[in-house]
Formats: structure tokens, C-alpha cells, sequence
């Protein structure tokens, strides 16, 4: 058996340092240096972002689609893609602003625009005299006297929790302190000089990205992604809901599960930082309605059944120790208001990362996934309109034949052109099965070409249709060329589930127009989030009616805004003062009792002529 | 082996009925039936106040001190001391109003007035419309507007605790509720037409007193006595906290002694009174700095050596959750302020109960304990001075060769008479120790008696006087006379103990007087509060000089001044207010820094000319 040997990884201009064994990526040595790349396509060597300059050492041969993606000029200069490129030796790497999420991936999310940082938090420095037996105050008001002698003017409060870190804090700290303070509560305590931090976490049904930023700056000082621990009891929030709801016991495991990844993440972050958990004093979590109402153990069993009723809708403002975070003494976890069913606290951030709430378009902001979130701006109008259809996991490659999720092999681009099939897979590798962006362009495709009718059927006078087990179906791959030695195909079943899942958002988009009486030509902005929305094909999605048919200047593809709202809600007071007023004005359309909106999914599900 | 026989106990006119042992006393089947009865002599049949009147069934002969104590009229019409009256068949007794502490003590408690109610609780009644498809709104938004649609004028606010009862009291109750609020928070949501609840607790070093009261009234709807658990882990204040101190453990585990017993006794309090956890809204616990510390798991390091400053002085309002009270779910417990030191809540209860912060006389307030704490107030003077004197546990029997609690048994008396001893022992059982108010009255007798000199020296001389294994001792019982076989004395190293007590106490009144500028001939009342202090006799306490020697009618023993400040705290919010004034403005004065202290101890020890 060959040794495992472990080469030594250095980023500049950065200074990290990491170990990692050979062939591995450098996009994942990065990741576990702390350091977050930007990747649009998420590492699957199509978006071209990712790269990296090899200033010393060996990496992998350059592959084609480094060749494709990067210029001559760049190449011969050491410019590599860091999501293909492998670790041979030790190596020092120089990474370009553009490639690292860290600060900077706001601009890269195309026109997102940093929030300029308006923290909550006052860091107050004081001295303060020893306890002797000539002044006996006690700790807390002996802080509290020194706070005001400063020029706080607020009551000075402290949860029992602040209190009982007080006395070592002090007599450790000689009685020489920053104490961290909101609206007059003491949140931590700590010695001079320390940087009060915050932590953002976008809570996703299937991913959870994480932040730690530093508060007076707004500077992300790391990111983390992890899937949702979940995820084995449920895929989609109903299934989950509903294994909260049948045992007791059901509801402790799954917010278990996610408190405790939300807290290793967390812990990840401070060690890869050089920062402490007493630092952290504040805390922001988006999450859709479901995933917030699990993270936080309130009831669900209304929420699982009609008419899906939310215990509250409100922003909330909780004790990190509540949901077994391990932070600062006094520090809370803010958890921004819902809009109503199950658009949750992710799709407000989304909104407000977006600035939908001050476009001077007619915008419509949507968040692809199981639920699909849609929101309308109309500009003049002082609300904003929003629907939540039940797309189902079909985009996520559940529910389809030979579907998967993005990763190595999946295919994630199909062309058919002139009779001839064109597959890209994720790394290149031989292809196992279809991720979302490549299910949705070989319906498309298959539509395109003739090989679909208008109702989705296929058209079984083509010799390419084959009869399988369940009806007609397509092959993409034959079983030879395959990576699993099976054919990977595109059954009527599969073309179905994607009808259905584009007839709940064409409804969905279609109702809210209607609702508003906005003519679909005038839209004048898309904007789509969320990981799949921002690595489909809009020609497909138009193509086979997923998203009207607007000129693609019209579409604008964001990334992650929920995690970029959940950053500026954690650092400014007036962000997330507008999440709330994004959630009050909010209109929360409920689809199903819209009357247009049988007929219009019935519609939905035809491919456009 | 004889059978043991039950019989039933019915009360009235509060309509209890209880079945007890054959031979239980009364006042014990009152205990057992959640009634206190009114016994200043803590049940020792000396005091005459818990008069119970037989109406039909078999009590125990009537005893010598029953005919002392009640007069022949009354004997005739059924009047028994409910502490000796055993019970010998079912039995019918009606409870006179006075005899009742429910409601009544406060009379009882000499001057100690009832408070009136002004509860900080608003009890909102709200239909809600169900949720619908028709009308998403959250649980908690729905009630919030509700509650605005009835006139609250607050913002209304809740904590995830309260947020996870909604979903089930709101269907489960037809929507049809009522939500208690403070200043807008929900603290409970419960069916229309229960009562709110408050818990109050004056938590002492070795005794807990326990009240469930209705917030509305102010009704005492029952009340209990237990141990505090912690004293197997030390007896005194400081070794308490030094068992919290030696491990981390330590405080978890006194913590969970005493959390523990709170929660089991609103339990049987709850049961007694046939309600619910969920009624009980809000709590108030009084305790000395250490105690009330310890209960909130505060650290206690600084506390326990000089110069013994306490985390946070101020007053604390502590969800009851974070005290192991299962209580509503929006429920807190207000821990009012401590003064300084060792002086705490309860000492700022039991002024506030005597209200020494408006008397317009000079006066003393005390309570004897382990701790002694003793306020001054001069009219005119926006203050009251504290000091705080470590007295030791000699006054509860502790260190005292044949010291004990105040049990059957216990010698409560003493009287030398031209040369002849009279004991009078708690339920006249044969003598087998002596408890505080004994060894108080022992030593006085002793002096007056010539046993002992100025300087608490036993007069050799006196044939009475033996030697004994440790010096000269006085013989109180002879071994044959005794419940135990041996003897009962009083030792040279007894006297010294209680002078050692009387020392701390009469230096701590003498300074407290000294530096407020205040002769002692000008104090006008001396309220003597706390169990012991109840008990003693004030013309004895003045012979060994531990208490000035004024006008016997300037003394008041008020009993558990702190148990009904508790109270006064929980019903009203002007009481409460007026607890974080008295606090607020009480001077604490370290008495170990002054400069006449230690003369004053000294002096103090010596016995008045």
C-alpha cells in the first residue's frame, strides 16, 4: 500500500497554513484553512472563479476546462483553478482578491453591495477600582458605576448569566475591562483589546453556511459550510416537520442535531480565527419557516398540517445558551421575523441583501429550492407581495431516475445540437447521474429538440426513445460510458416530476403577477438566489417555462443573498431594522386559496409553445 | 405489635380534611392539611396562640399547660392548644380566625400590616379566530393582536418558553384564553377563569418558609416550612460557601439541594391548594447574600474571604427555569437587592415589612441568626445604617456542649429563683439539651444569680459550681433527671461562646448607634425579627447585655418579618419599588473597619454592672 504523504499548503497574501495529504484539492486545503474561495458553480469547475496562482511547488497538469476558463496569458502565469487543481508537494499559493469569498465575495456576487457596519454593540474600556473593605460595592455595580462614569447613559442591566462570569473576569483581568453593552445590557465582559464578534448562519434545509465576522467592521474573519445534520430524518421540510411531530422525542433530536453542527461550526471558525468563544456576542440565524421553528424546539404539529400555521412570525431574540450555542455569557441570537407560512427569516435577509424593498424596478426575487419563496416589488407600492410554492426536491435531484446531488460525475450541462449530445459531469469525471442544473437543461433539451411534445410526453416515433421498465425514456448515457456501468436515463416520470415542480413556480410567479395586476413583460428584474438558482441555465429555465421569457439581461443570479442578509442584519442596527420592516410590510399571499392558481399550475406544467 | 390506626382530620371553616396517625397532634394534621397555624413559640406549647376548639370527636387529656395557657371558660367550650391536643378518633375542629396564619398572621405578627395588593400582573381575556387559510397568522401574532384589540397599550412580547406552550393552550382551549401580562410581556396563557399565582420564599440559612399566594387578592393561599437541605453540607454561612468553593462541584451540588426543595415544596403547596404549575406567574425569594448566591449559582470565591463582596448586589429578576422552578413558562422570580455584605434580601424584606423606612421613631430592626443583621432609623435622614455581625451559631444551640434546636425536649427556659432552678423543656418532655432561647435565659440566670462574674467567669466559690472536664460547669439537670441519662451543664466554654455572640451583636448595635451620633436612651423601638429572636426573653437578652437596656415596651418581637416582606414584594409593585429604595438608600457599614469595633467586642463580652 502506497504511504499517505502530507504536503505543507501556505496562502498568501493571507499567511494561513495547513497540512493536507496529497491529491488534495486546493480548493478544499483552502476550505480547511478557513480560507472560503468563491465558487459559483460550487467547486464543480465550470463557473472559473476560483482561481489560485502558483508561486512555489507542484499541482496537478492543468485540466480542459482550466484551459477553457482561464486565458492563455493567466495560465502561463500560474493561474489555476483551485477546485481542480491537486496538491503534489508543498506549496505556496498566492490567492487574487476576486477568488476569496472573505470581504470581497460581495462584490463577486454580482451587484450585492456591502452594508456599512452599524453596530449594536458599545465596547466600553474601564479601570476599575479593587474590591477592598473600605468599598465593598459589589462587582456588577462596581462595573455598572465605572459604565456610567464612562458615559453610559443607559440603565446598565446583566443576565445571571453575565453575572456569574463577572468575579474571575475582573480579578483576572486586574479590574482592567472592555465590557460589551447593548441598549444598557451587558452582554460580556473581557479584557482590553479584544475584537467583539459576531456569528451568521444561513440554516438551510440541505446546507448550513456559517460566518464569524467581526462586528465594529463588518470584515467576515471566516466561512464554513456544512449540510444539515437533519437531513437523514427528512429531505424536505414536511418530512421533517412531520418526524418532529409523530415522537416527543423527535423535535429534541432534530433541533439536537442542528444546534450542535450550528455550535462545532462555530467552533471551527474561533480556532481557524485565533478567537475565543467569550468574544462572540451576538448572533444572527436566517432559516425558513421550518428550520427556524426545529433550531429553536417550538411546536410544529400545527405547522405540519394545514393551514400551516407558525407558533410566531416575530423576530426573536434568544439567550445563545438557549439553543446550546457556546458564546459570550450575556449574548443572544437575533432571528429575524417570518413573512408568513413557511417564507421564512431566510427569504427577509434574502430580500434585504437584495435591496428588493428599495428597487426602483419592478422586481421579482426568488429563492429556488424544495420551497420555492417568490417575492414581488413594485416600485411605488409600500409592500412587497410573497408566495411559497411547494416546488418538491425534484431540483435537488430527488425524485428523478438517475437524479443525485452536485457532486463528482453528476452531470450538470446538456446540450443537444443537430441530433448531438454534449454531457458536462462535475470534475470531469464519467458521469453517474443528473444534478438539478442538469436535469432541468435536458428537459429542456429533450423539449427543444422534439424529443418532448408540449405535454411532456415523449414522442415515441423518435428513434431515440426507448421503451423502459415505466414507459418511454431517453438515454443520455449508455451503460458502457457510464461511471456506474449502468445507463443513465431521462424517464417520462422524471419529465413529470419536473413539470410538476416548474407548474408550482410558474403557478406561483403566475398568481402574484396576476394578484398584482403586473403584466409579465413588466418585470423588469429577476433576481435568483440560493446554490441552485445560481448555477442553472436561465435559456433552460425559459425554455421550458420554469421562469417567463424575459430578455436575459433581465435576470441577475446572486448566490447565496441569504447568508449575505444574515451578515448585515448581525452588524447593523438598521438593517435589521429593515428585515423587519421587510417582514411587516410583506403581503403573504397563500397560493392555495388564490383561485386562478389550480388552473395556472394545470398550465404550468405544458411547455411553453 | 399494635395496629396503627388513621383517623380522619376535618377543619373548619376552611373545609380540609386530612387523615393522620393515630396520637399526631393537631397542629401536625393542620401541617399535613397545608393550614399553618399561628405559633409563636414555634409549637413548644408555651406561647398559647394556636387554640383550636374540639367540636366533635376524641382529643388527648387536657395538659398543665393547657390550663395555664387558656382560660377555664374557654377549656369548658372546646378551646385546646392544637401542639399538645393529640388526635384519638376522627375528629371536627374549628379553627378561630386568630390561630390562623392564612391570612391572619400579620395581626397575629403584631404590628405588622397587610399590604395592599397592587399586582404587576394584568390578566387579559381574548377570544382569538382559529387560524385559517384564510387568516396565516402566527400563533403568537394572532394572540399579540388580540391583546391589542383589548386595549393593551404595550408593546407585546414573549420568550421562546412561552412561545412553545402556545400552539397547544391556544386549540386546546378552543382559543378561547387568558394571557397574564407584565409591562407587555405574555408570562402564561391559560384557560379563562383561573386565578394567577405567585410564589414567595423567604429562604434562610437553616429554615425555608414557603408561601403560594393569589396575586390578585394577596391571599395566602398556603404555606410550608422546611430545613434547608444545605445544612448537612455546613452550618454557617461561611462554611457554605466554602463547600462551594473547594470544587466545582460544590455549588452545583448546594444549588441542587436547595432548588430541589423550593420546587418540591410549591409542588405540595400546589397540590394542597388544588392548582396548577402553569397558574404560578411570578416568584420572589429573599435570602441572605450567601444564600441567595448560592442559589443562583453565582460564584462565590470573593464572597467567602475578605473583603467578601458579592457578585451583583442588585436586584435580579431570573426566569424560574434557570432555577429548576417549574413554574408558567414566561415566569420569573425577583430576587430583591442586597444592602452590602452579608446583609441581604431578606433583611431588606423584614425592613420593609416593619417599615423601618418610614417609621417616625428612632429605631432598631434586627434578626438574630448565625448573621446578625441590624438596621438603624432616624426620622429625618433619607437613610438607614446596616451593619452585619458574624454572631456565630451559639444562639442556635450550635457549639453549646449541650446545645440543640429548638425540639422536644430542648430546655426553652430557665429561671433561678432564691437559689431554685425551674426548667420549662419544649412539649415538656424530660430536659435532654438546651436551644437558643434556654442557654440565653441559663447564662442570664446565672449571672443575676451570682453564678458568674462581670467578666463571665463561674464563681468557684459557689458550691454549685463543679469542676468539670473542661473547666468549671454549672449543673442545669442531673444525670438521672435527664430524657438522655446525662447530665445537662453549662460550661465555662458555653458562656464564652455566647459571650462571643453577645460581644459581635453588642459591638455591632453600639457602633451602628456611635456612628449615626445616636444615644442608646434615644432609640424609641427595638423590632426584634427572626425565628429565635421571637422566642427569646428580652429581659434576659438585656441582662447578659446583648440588647441595650430600655423599656421592655420599646421591644416588638415580630416573628418572620422577612416571610411577609417576601409577600409584600410579590403583590405590589409599590412594595417592590419601595424594597429597591430601602436598599438603595440603606448605608452598609463594615464594622470590622470601624474604629470602636474591636474595643466594643471587647467590651461587649463583659457582662452589664
Amino acid at each position: 500500500m502506497a504511504e499517505e504523504k502530507y504536503f505543507q499548503v501556505q496562502f498568501q497574501p493571507v499567511g494561513k497554513r495547513v497540512k493536507v495529504l496529497q491529491g488534495t484539492t486546493v480548493l478544499e486545503a483552502a476550505r480547511q484553512a478557513g480560507i472560503e474561495l468563491t465558487t459559483a458553480c460550487g467547486g464543480n469547475g465550470s463557473c472559473g472563479q476560483c482561481q489560485v496562482v502558483l508561486v512555489e511547488g507542484c499541482l496537478s497538469p492543468v485540466k480542459p476546462n482550466e484551459k477553457f476558463l482561464i486565458t492563455e496569458e493567466d495560465l502561463q502565469r500560474g493561474y489555476r483553478l483551485a477546485c481542480g487543481a491537486q496538491i503534489l508537494s508543498d506549496v505556496r499559493l498566492h490567492l487574487p482578491k476576486e477568488s476569496m469569498l472573505t470581504g470581497q465575495r460581495l462584490q463577486v456576487e454580482s451587484s450585492l453591495k456591502t452594508f456599512p457596519p452599524d453596530p449594536f454593540i458599545d465596547a466600553v474600556d474601564v479601570q476599575l477600582e479593587p474590591a477592598a473593605l473600605q468599598d465593598l460595592r459589589s462587582d456588577l455595580t462596581r462595573l455598572r458605576d465605572a459604565l456610567h462614569a464612562q458615559g453610559v447613559k443607559d440603565e446598565v442591566t446583566a443576565s445571571s448569566a453575565l453575572v456569574r462570569s463577572l468575579p474571575d473576569t475582573l480579578r483576572e483581568n486586574d479590574w482592567k475591562v472592555t465590557a460589551y453593552l447593548r441598549r444598557g445590557e451587558i452582554l460580556a465582559v473581557r479584557p482590553h483589546g479584544e475584537k467583539p464578534l459576531g456569528y451568521a448562519v444561513d440554516l438551510g434545509t440541505t446546507k448550513i453556511a456559517a460566518h464569524l465576522v467581526d462586528l465594529c467592521t463588518g470584515e467576515v474573519l471566516g466561512s464554513a459550510g456544512a449540510p444539515n445534520p437533519q437531513i437523514s430524518y427528512g429531505e424536505d421540510v414536511i418530512s421533517r416537520l412531520n418526524y418532529a411531530v409523530r415522537s416527543p422525542e423527535g423535535g429534541r433530536v432534530l433541533a439536537g442535531k442542528v444546534r450542535e453542527a450550528l455550535n462545532g461550526m462555530l467552533g471551527d471558525l474561533l480556532r481557524q480565527a485565533g478567537a475565543r468563544r467569550e468574544q462572540v456576542v451576538d448572533g444572527c440565524v436566517v432559516a425558513n419557516t421550518a428550520m427556524s421553528n426545529l433550531l429553536l424546539k417550538f411546536p410544529v404539529k400545527q405547522l405540519a398540517k394545514s393551514p400551516y400555521v407558525a407558533a410566531a412570525s416575530e423576530a426573536l431574540d434568544v439567550p445563545a445558551a438557549e439553543l446550546d450555542l457556546d458564546m459570550a455569557p450575556g449574548a443572544r441570537v437575533h432571528i429575524p421575523p417570518i413573512i408568513g407560512g413557511f417564507v421564512g427569516s431566510d427569504h427577509v435577509a434574502m430580500l434585504l441583501a437584495c435591496e428588493l424593498d428599495e428597487s426602483s424596478k419592478v422586481t421579482i426575487g426568488l429563492d429556488i429550492g424544495t420551497n420555492t419563496e417568490i417575492s414581488l416589488r413594485i416600485p411605488g407600492s409600500d409592500h412587497l407581495t410573497s408566495v411559497s410554492c411547494a416546488s418538491g426536491p425534484a431540483f435537488e435531484g430527488a425524485h428523478i431516475r438517475d437524479g443525485m446531488r452536485a457532486a463528482s460525475g453528476a452531470i450538470e450541462k446538456v446540450r443537444i445540437e443537430n441530433g448531438r449530445l454534449t454531457l458536462t459531469t462535475i470534475d470531469h469525471e464519467p458521469p453517474v447521474g443528473l444534478c438539478g442544473s442538469g436535469i432541468l437543461d435536458a428537459v429542456a433539451e429533450l423539449y427543444r429538440a422534439g424529443y418532448l411534445n408540449k405535454n411532456g410526453r415523449f414522442q415515441r416515433e423518435r428513434p431515440e426513445v426507448q421503451e423502459g421498465e415505466q414507459g418511454p425514456e431517453f438515454v443520455l448515457v449508455p451503460a458502457q460510458e457510464s461511471g456506474s456501468g449502468r445507463e443513465i436515463v431521462i424517464t417520462q416520470n422524471d419529465v413529470n416530476e419536473i413539470q410538476l415542480a416548474k407548474g408550482a413556480i410558474h403557478a406561483g410567479l403566475k398568481v402574484l403577477l396576476e394578484a398584482t395586476g403586473t403584466p409579465p413583460e413588466a418585470v423588469q428584474e429577476v433576481i435568483v438566489a440560493g446554490a441552485f438558482g445560481s448555477f442553472i441555465n436561465i435559456q433552460s429555465a425559459v425554455a421550458i417555462g420554469l421562469f417567463p421569457d424575459l430578455p436575459r439581461a433581465r435576470y441577475r443570479q446572486v448566490g447565496n443573498a441569504a447568508a449575505v442578509g444574515a451578515r448585515w442584519i448581525l452588524i447593523s442596527r438598521a438593517a435589521r431594522q429593515r428585515a423587519q420592516e421587510i417582514a411587516r410590510r410583506a403581503h403573504y399571499l397563500e397560493l392555495t386559496i388564490e383561485p386562478g392558481f389550480s388552473r395556472q399550475f394545470a398550465r404550468g406544467m405544458l411547455f411553453p409553445a
